[in-house]
């Protein structure tokens, strides 16, 4: 079977496609002087454009781990979360407190997506 | 391909299911005033009815990756694992320690397995 | 569908196969006296070693996780990844801090590949 790559860079691929599934690279947001809440919304936008290109949407996400700089914030980004996937069709999901990229880095989001 | 998507809330669905394969929600212990090592069993025992639920158990699991709040407490969750886990059919494992939901939240695992 | 695993221990499996996908558990390194970079050199020559013992390669990565006990070494692993990684196929990536297994355990790696 075949594997896709998009936007592969040097260090890693944006997205990959493979029997079926979509997988999205850790993506966070370039404002990192926003809230958390508007980096979350952030992502999440960037997050619909990798599906869209591959093909999919957030309707058919399947997992994802949200990654939080800091766990007393994380209601602000389950506002934004709440905001943005689709009520009918919500995937998994596990939000764990790590140290991110730069201290300014406040969410970091992994999805997979069925095709 | 059709996606399954058992027991969704408003935030997540606790498994969904796509080509062969349960991805079940990270999940956590009810009774945080336990022990890791009692926390640890309380939620291997939800792994096992969301993976029953789904058709599924844990003799099939592909993949498990377990927070843990205090790494020097790893032992305790390690006891809880050895007595649970199908000796012959062991999955892929990765542990870390990571800031969970709340300060009391000791272990949060999420686990994948086929059908 | 068959799960295939390899090298099954008491805790872990190393690698699970199933429906053309190879899981590979989280891995560290066994000189804990190296440097981060060193570390993950040697990470990614065990990963070699359980791909091609799965029928499988770098060149066929779907998804890598990377945990790392310090941020502000972050570089460090880069530098071993970019060694590493064939460059037509990067696959996705996350890298996030957390504590890690030992205090000198510097880097744990979890990566897919596609058979």
């Amino acid at each position: 079977m075949t594997i896709t790559r998009n936007d592969p860079g040097k260090v890693l691929s944006r997205t990959v496609e493979y029997n079926g599934v979509v997988y999205v690279a850790g993506l966070t947001a370039d404002n990192r002087a926003a809230s958390m809440k508007d980096q979350t919304t952030e992502i999440l936008r960037k997050i619909d454009a990798a599906l869209e290109k591959a093909g999919t949407s957030k309707s058919r996400l399947l997992t994802t781990t949200v990654y939080v700089s800091d766990m007393s914030q994380k209601e602000e980004m389950n506002q934004a979360w709440l905001a943005w996937i689709d009520p009918n069709n919500p995937p998994t999901r596990a939000t764990v407190g790590t140290v991110l990229g730069t201290p300014d880095t406040l969410v970091e989001i992994v999805v997979s997506a069925a095709k």
